[in-house]
């Protein structure tokens, strides 16, 4: 075992960090609004920051509030939408950390298994049906933990739901621009603005240390949503979303996009390379962008918990999957985070993995 | 009226912010730990800082969690100690947040009347028989509202009374470095380390919008507050952490401390000259550091209401007392904020508030 590959987390690599800008723009940001950067402000965030991410959604700033990352702003929202024994709809699997925000508000978190372009449109409305959840959670665009994309038509089928049953959508589009082929599908924001609430945030597309998210909602939320945020920590951390503003007017945003995708493209084309020669016998999405595919072991007298010990042994971490199944079964299901690796890392990891595997089925 | 005074919050003024020293800071912390602090991280803080934070309080560094403020690991600490229907105990009157984020964890706020020398015993004692608290909270030095500090006669009283009954001492010392004359009073955590947690700010000592506090307690609490915090946002602002770190190793904190100490000394001597001169017929406290000088109105028939309302008029804003007092009651207390004004406007404020007093005297 000559080096230890890690296919756990959704971390940007330290090559994709862009600290001489972000350098800069601090000092930028310190000379022009030192003073608005170092003291007490509005717990909506800095505005010049909420005007320009308002102004590039089509929204008004009241609609907008800037927070500590997008997590934070998931427990604000369950505080603001949910009583406790509420339901709430996520796909299944999800982003594990979701979960978890959404179970400490006493929430039962209900999950609608994922095909290849989006939740089961009949599942759905049948849990929908029979939950009556005040939202759905969703990531759209390359999903945290599959990758998978929702496809416009099965958009669509779930706003008609959402109408009818009168259920907010909460949209986290946390990886929407990373797209590295083919065309954006409308936002559910585009599609239905008054009953979706969109979360987004930074530490996919500069940093994540920064801790800057956002969301966009209707006026009357985004208030609650800002007092909350005031109770919570009276001001968020204002150098930071000083620093993303001047990050923005530049034009290093952009040109950190395009660096970011040269960068993750051909790590997103070695996966699906590496799965197709190494575990042929699986089942794996083919995302268009994003951080992560999602593989389905499908021998299912495999046990993943033998899979992931032998592939520590082999000097491959993974993660474990058991968080992002509402329902804890994780059912022979791996997600594999390709931006931090090398593509002959990557090769490396999942010859490992395979081997792992197939050892694991000697086990059988 | 030619210019508007605030005597509302405690915010430092402009000129007491480092923005220089703060803007170097960030370029050394970034090209040094440019990929830790711009990473995930874990979410008890940056490790140096930690370290740092842990040695000059004589604490092991798994006893330090650095947050995004303090008013946020007030709302830790009430989910890792209290429950709904619990009881604490604060001084009366108290900081204003420090109650909100009690009340929001369904705790019950009860105040023990402040003497110049800190809460009177008796009655702190009784409090603590009535009503079995969890926790006394204190800020023990410069007190947020009144600038009381107190004694070590009534800390060794209060410590006593907290080994009796078995309670925490939570002390927030967030002023305590603002020593203008006289010398230090042993801290609770010096006194008895094993039941206090202890918590601190560098809002008032650096600059607020960085959003850095910590926490001191025992490593069993400690790593409960690191777990919420990991729920709550994941990873706390590195950036922020990183410049603040450089801060104290370059030598920064300790010249800044000075500045801070001969700017804030005459306003805060100005505010008593004032209160002399305008309103003899107060009750005000005379602090030896901190942000606030704490007054009382000794004619009980006078509303404060009209009194803040003619205030207004004259230019001088006030804040609103109540929130100070968790019994809603303000009794005729006004807290004065003296670090954010100039000698003179000092000394016009005051005249504006006497000329409001006395106005409002008429009306009686």
């Amino acid at each position: 075992m000559d080096e230890v590959l890690a296919l756990t987390r959704g971390n940007p690599p330290a090559e994709a960090l862009p600290v001489s800008w972000l350098t800069q723009c601090c000092e930028f940001a310190l000379k022009k609004y030192g003073n608005i950067l170092l003291q007490y402000h509005s717990a909506y965030g800095f505005a010049p920051l909420r005007e320009s991410l308002a102004k590039e959604a089509g929204a008004s700033s009241e609609e907008v509030v800037v927070c500590n990352g997008s997590i934070q702003i998931l427990h604000f929202l369950a505080k603001t939408l949910l009583a406790p024994g509420d339901s709430v709809i996520v796909e299944r699997p999800t982003y594990d950390r979701a979960i978890t925000a959404f179970r400490q508000a006493g929430v039962t978190v209900v999950g609608v298994p994922l095909e290849e372009d989006g939740v089961g449109i009949k599942a759905f409305e049948q849990m929908v049906q029979k939950f009556s959840p005040k939202l759905f959670y969703i990531i759209p665009d390359f999903q945290n933990p599959t990758g998978v994309t929702t496809s416009l038509e099965k958009r669509l089928a779930i706003v008609e739901i959402a109408k009818r049953y009168n259920m907010f959508i909460v949209e986290d589009i946390a990886y929407r621009k990373l797209r590295y082929i083919g065309s954006d599908v409308p936002t559910f924001r585009e599609l239905i603005p008054h009953q979706v609430i969109q979360i987004a945030s930074f530490s996919k597309l500069i940093a994540p240390g920064l801790r800057v998210g956002y969301l966009i909602a209707q006026e009357k939320i985004a208030k609650h949503i800002g007092k909350l945020a005031e109770d919570a920590y009276i001001t968020p951390n204002m150098l930071s979303q000083g620093i993303v503003y001047e990050f923005l007017i530049r034009g290093f945003f952009d040109l950190n996009l395009q660096n970011l995708k040269s960068l993750y493209m051909p790590r997103l084309s070695a996966m699906l390379k590496a799965l197709q020669m190494h575990l042929p016998q699986g089942n794996w999405t083919r995302p268009e962008g994003g951080f992560f595919v999602g593989l389905w072991l499908t021998n299912s007298a495999l046990s993943i918990d033998t899979v992931f010990n032998l592939a520590r042994t082999k000097g491959l971490l993974l993660a474990q999957s058991v968080g992002f199944f509402p329902d804890d079964d994780p059912s022979g299901f791996i997600r594999l985070p390709f931006c931090g690796l090398s593509e002959e890392q990557i090769f490396k990891a999942i010859k490992c993995l395979a081997d792992a595997v197939n050892q694991a089925a000697l086990c059988v």
